[in-house]
């Protein structure tokens, strides 16, 4: 089923409004939500909409959170979400980690007491119209071993770093610290398909095809895959997410960061901090050397990398190509639901009286 | 050949001397090299001084620079290293990055017209004294391609991360944004051994188990190895990395960044910026919750990671304990360096007049 993008971000405005969102609060939200749709991150847009309600119905979610700064100085922050929607808290960080950048050149947020925040892209991203680098981070409830590891620990803990150019599109990195995002499990599992070998291992830590593999006791991999292609550098890289969003913040770090509500999924069991916690960062360009000097050199870096001689059938992209590119086709065509996600959202539509 | 960490680095001291680097620069200058020596970071130690040297009798090392300031606000600033030493120029923008921690929160400091800055771990350990977690970063000369690209247009780029505990050692992750390290090409290549499929491709970007693939106009692989185990975002990743260190200060980048002083591969071709890049940063932990409580979450999440079941014949590690471990039994029991690099130091020896 294909919707446009417009029809789509205001029925999830709506649904926002009607668990108790401010106006404005609402309408960012959607903006978030459909930015992940429209930029092909599937499983971080519509289809959590209903996730997010059962967030609400549980009490894990406040629709009207006092976003308050716990702690800062002029280039640092701690920020308590209040339990807020992570689509509201982490725009709300970031503008104020824009101010301090204003202010003193840069400024770094770690968020407690918020919970799943969308697309790192779409919050890093804010910072380009500033002429500012913008550097998002999350953590998230346990999908992902450490190397050797048979248990859990880390989420699939993404990055997402913006850096604005002036006659090309910004570079955008925003990926998971793993080999593979979860939504990739979830297509192959609906065709039941195998799995490459790399992606994820069973529950006694042997490699494995089986792409139910993390249902079944296993885990997703850190980036890398296995010891001897450099899986402890991806466990390190969520690791270092995990502690500058959980444990630099007073949020749920490792183990204990409160799984998002998804069906049979859904108590947060023991908890050593406030909610999910996430990373925020913003530094001014002209902080270190004039805007201009440095777009006109991330012209060329971007010009150079695009021009390098690629494999056969391919071509050299540089981060944010492909999602930029999906962004176009899709608020030109649509976007594509599953059927279980337009169930859910018609679900939505008949509890809370809204058309679909 | 094994050697007392303490001769080594009164050696490299006075070769350091011996080309004109004042006392102070001398004496920093070895640690940081020994260093990587003590934890196994091999390549980047002792194995580099003739190098270094090098460098020096090209015109490329400036023994004595004036390390300035060239422009700043209270949180960041680009350093220009005036052609020193990297290893001593780094330690200083790292100075300078605590002092705006310490003043405003953090500090973040991007390096131009410097070189090789030896391991990155030292640099960001620096910051753990001052209960602030530091973060290092530099750009390389070209050995890595693109996803997909013939060409290399990427060094192996490394990022350390040091973060402190109370009664646990501290975590320092510190690792190339590659597949796995070049030094580890060069083990293979002196035993006649293959590589492992996913370290390197070919001159035409095919999968090889070729150890001289580089030599051969191949090149590494970005952590993740190929597309479908996540090698766009190791390129991400070292993209990112180029960026903050090469970009932002008005360095090289990407394919411009100079060689390192290896033999037959000396001169720098065109030039986009200055010499090397780095980006040292440090963010004071009492900026966001009081160091105490930090700490002792830091010392919740060692142990927890410490006590997860392993697969058999393993444990899960903490970012930081095997350099750890080496480091004490080397310090115990010495250094062993391979005959070819006993050699170079036997002619620094010969040519300064210091005793080996």
């Amino acid at each position: 089923m294909i919707y446009e993008y417009s029809y789509l971000q205001d029925f999830i405005r709506k649904v926002f409004l009607a668990i108790g969102c401010p106006e404005q609060d609402a309408l960012l939200a959607s903006k978030v939500l459909i930015s992940a749709d429209l930029r092909g991150v599937d499983s971080h847009g519509t289809a959590r909409l209903s996730g997010y309600v059962r967030l609400y119905d549980n009490g894990r979610l406040n629709p009207n959170p006092q976003i308050k700064i716990v702690h800062e100085t002029p280039s640092t922050a701690v920020i308590d979400g209040d339990k807020g929607l992570g689509l509201v808290v982490a725009p709300h960080a970031m503008k104020v980690a824009m101010e301090k950048a204003n202010n003193v050149g840069s400024g770094w947020i770690s968020v407690q007491n918020s919970n799943h925040f969308g697309i790192a892209g779409f919050h890093a991203m804010m910072a380009l119209e500033n002429d500012m680098i913008g550097w998002a981070m999350t953590n998230a409830a346990p999908l992902v071993t450490p190397t050797f590891s048979k248990e859990k620990l880390l989420g699939t803990n993404p990055i997402a770093v913006a850096v604005p150019a002036e006659k090309n599109p910004a570079f955008v990195a925003d990926f998971a610290s793993t080999a593979v995002a979860y939504g990739k499990m979830e297509i192959l599992q609906r065709k039941g398909s195998p799995a490459p070998i790399g992606w994820v291992q069973d529950k006694e830590g042997n490699p494995t095809d089986d792409s139910n593999a993390v249902k079944n006791g296993g885990a997703l991999l850190p980036l890398g895959g296995d010891r001897e292609h450099g899986s402890h550098k991806g466990y390190g890289l969520g690791a270092i997410v995990d502690i500058f969003s959980g444990v630099l913040s007073g949020a749920n770090f490792g183990p204990w960061v409160p799984p998002f509500a998804t069906a049979g999924f859904m108590a947060a069991g023991e908890q050593v901090g406030k909610g999910t916690g996430h990373f925020l960062g913003a530094m001014r360009i002209d902080g270190f050397r004039p805007a201009a000097d440095f777009k006109a050199d991330m012209d060329r870096w971007i010009d150079r990398f695009h021009a390098a001689p690629a494999v056969d059938g391919q071509k050299v992209l540089v981060p944010g190509d492909p999602e930029r590119e999906l962004e176009a086709e899709r608020k030109a065509n649509g976007i594509n639901l599953l059927e279980p996600v337009v169930n859910d959202l018609k679900g939505l539509a008949d509890r809370f009286g809204i058309e679909f």
